[in-house]
């Protein structure tokens, strides 16, 4: 250590740190009480590797902007004083989370800070798309504000197609959005922070924050009238080149199959979609899923190998997904990819069910917001 | 800004940053001048976010300990007192690289902090294994020391197998050893940094970082005795759950295929290694070589579709790899993954041949001293 006693006396101060360097503490501080709960000032200190000083002045900002609250943790046999703990108050603020993946709804809630859904409304989509089709989220974002108790921390929206990471939406044929500024729109429009991202990749981040997903890498598969995917891999999302990753939908799996919605034939999507395992468990009854699932975890085992991935989850419609689909893409899986990847690989259904686009979209702004997820 | 001004008068003295923050500023300011060569103090501010009183600390340290240099710059028509520029004294420093994945042969090399190689030896690996191939990695290791003429920064080793986070060698059974800590051990008698690392995970290091690598994923295949992947994912390597991530070699293309050494039947590598494309090659002719590369892209195309990679590099024997077999699955990729995801996907061979491994080997080194890669 080169510094003089004399500098070095002036760090209690505090505010002597540079703002990029406060930033990245609050950041830090919170993601520790995010993930772990509340801790004394000195366990922040310790498993952040700040020192207490750096601790005890940003803990003394959030606590003032009442993001945090403070407590003296009940006596436990202990001897001394107990220490005062604090810890994220969860009902300090609300998020506006927006679900644009259904067939002909629009879904929306009021989340609080641990990603509890307080308030839910929809609309019926009728057709809309378009302008009117962002008019109508426009309505039910004001809606949603308007009932929100708390500051609202931002405004959160999952949407179907491909999403830049300045919020546009690039290409949503199902909704006629192409280029359409949903992210700027809504902010220009409410004022607050605004994060929109593609719904598998929203559902994804759900599920790793708030569903019962392990610290290993985690691919989600959305199946609804289209499928996609969601990966997070080493804990953060993985965009890809051209923010296209998880278009699995549209790998062929039989180029000898159904003509698909893209041009080509036997891609994914003609077989994993909703209306056609409808359809082939109807005709076919379990062994058409079986059928599905097999197929599925022949296009899934490279991926899961390559990744050395930790789960693989599939969400949407239980009835069809949860059964003889899912334990053949397991089997099928374990079969092709290496053993040391499919040892631990953990295949299942979503933990959040049909809110987990609704949680993942609260996740977009918490990550945003303050750095937590 | 609730800072007072007396309080921030005296940010000027540097040496108040804590710990933690001048390394992360160091690492910063290290990483631009590797990527975008010499700057200005003042650019470096405007690129880093950080200071100028900051960034003139930082680089007075690294100035100091002769890991930059300086120098006036050109006038180039310019008005007034030309800029200090200051740059990565490449010269300043040398990394020793081992390469552990030909057969038969432990390759090493020195080089400088700009991936150059300024000397090469090797040993012929005969037959050893277990102790007596780590004492062969030690004598070469100790004899490229003896050849630095500057400081060596580090010890960077790439070796087959799966390689934990600590540096020990789980399983190679190539070389006979399992949870052999070849990190711990080179650590211990050279006394200097050590990093180890699977030889595909290295390799796709070395060509992200002085190969010619664009920004988006990458993906590297090896192509040797044995096949392996490494992938770099919004710039970082993909470790996987269990550090397995890359292990595409064992996932199969053909169920009915031939018998593999992991016990299974038509797993990748008993297609795509060397000597089963020599056999190809000499049994078929160039068609051989075609009908690999179809089941190659059949394989990866869910790969390149799920990750939107941006590109896709063998590595290996080029007059195997280059050719027909290239064509081939460049083309059934294109085929088989969505529009999007191959619209700008790129498929080659590797930019730095067979130092692709020393290379890396050197970039595990200058990135774990030095936060640059």
């Amino acid at each position: 250590m080169t510094s003089t006693p004399v500098r070095r006396a002036l760090r209690p101060s505090g505010r002597l740190l540079p703002e990029d360097t406060r930033r990245h503490h609050r950041a830090l501080l919170l993601q520790l009480l995010f993930r772990y709960g509340p801790a004394s000032r000195a366990d922040l200190a310790r498993s952040s590797g700040l020192t207490k000083v750096s601790v005890s002045d940003v803990v003394g900002d959030l606590l003032a902007e009442g993001l945090l609250t403070e407590a003296v943790a009940t006596a436990q046999g202990r001897v001394g004083k107990p220490p005062v703990l604090v810890s994220l108050a969860e009902g300090s603020r609300q998020v506006v989370a927006v679900d644009l993946s259904a067939d002909g709804l629009v879904s929306g809630a009021l989340l609080n800070l641990s990603g509890d859904v307080q308030e839910r409304r929809g609309r019926p989509l009728e057709g809309r798309r378009g302008e009117t089709a962002q008019d109508l989220v426009h309505d039910l974002v004001r809606e949603l504000v308007g009932l929100a108790t708390q500051p609202v921390l931002g405004i959160g929206v999952g949407t179907p197609g491909v999403v830049d990471a300045a919020g546009v939406v690039v290409d949503a044929p199902n909704l006629g959005w192409h280029g359409t500024g949903l992210a700027e729109a809504l902010r220009h429009e409410f004022g607050l922070p605004v994060f929109v991202a593609n719904d598998a990749n929203t559902a994804v981040l759900g599920e790793h924050t708030f569903g019962d997903a392990g610290d290993g890498g985690l691919m989600l598969i959305r199946v609804g009238t289209g499928v996609g995917a969601g990966l997070v891999l080493e804990g953060a999302l993985l965009h890809g080149h051209r923010s296209a990753a998880g278009e699995v939908g549209h790998v062929v799996v039989d180029p000898d199959g159904a003509a698909c919605a893209c041009g080509r034939r036997g891609c994914l999507e003609t077989v994993l979609a909703a209306p056609h395992l409808r359809e082939r468990l109807d005709a076919e009854g379990p062994a058409g899923l079986t059928a599905v699932g097999v197929q599925v975890g022949v296009v899934l085992a490279p991926v899961v190998g390559t990744l050395n991935l930790h789960e693989l989850v599939l969400s949407g419609p239980l009835e069809l997904l949860d059964g003889p689909l899912l334990e053949a893409v397991d089997r099928t899986i374990r079969e092709r990819a290496m053993p040391v990847s499919g040892e631990e690989l953990v295949v299942r259904t979503s933990a959040l069910g049909e809110d987990v686009v609704l949680v993942g979209a609260a996740v977009l702004v918490l990550a945003g917001q303050l750095g937590v997820s």
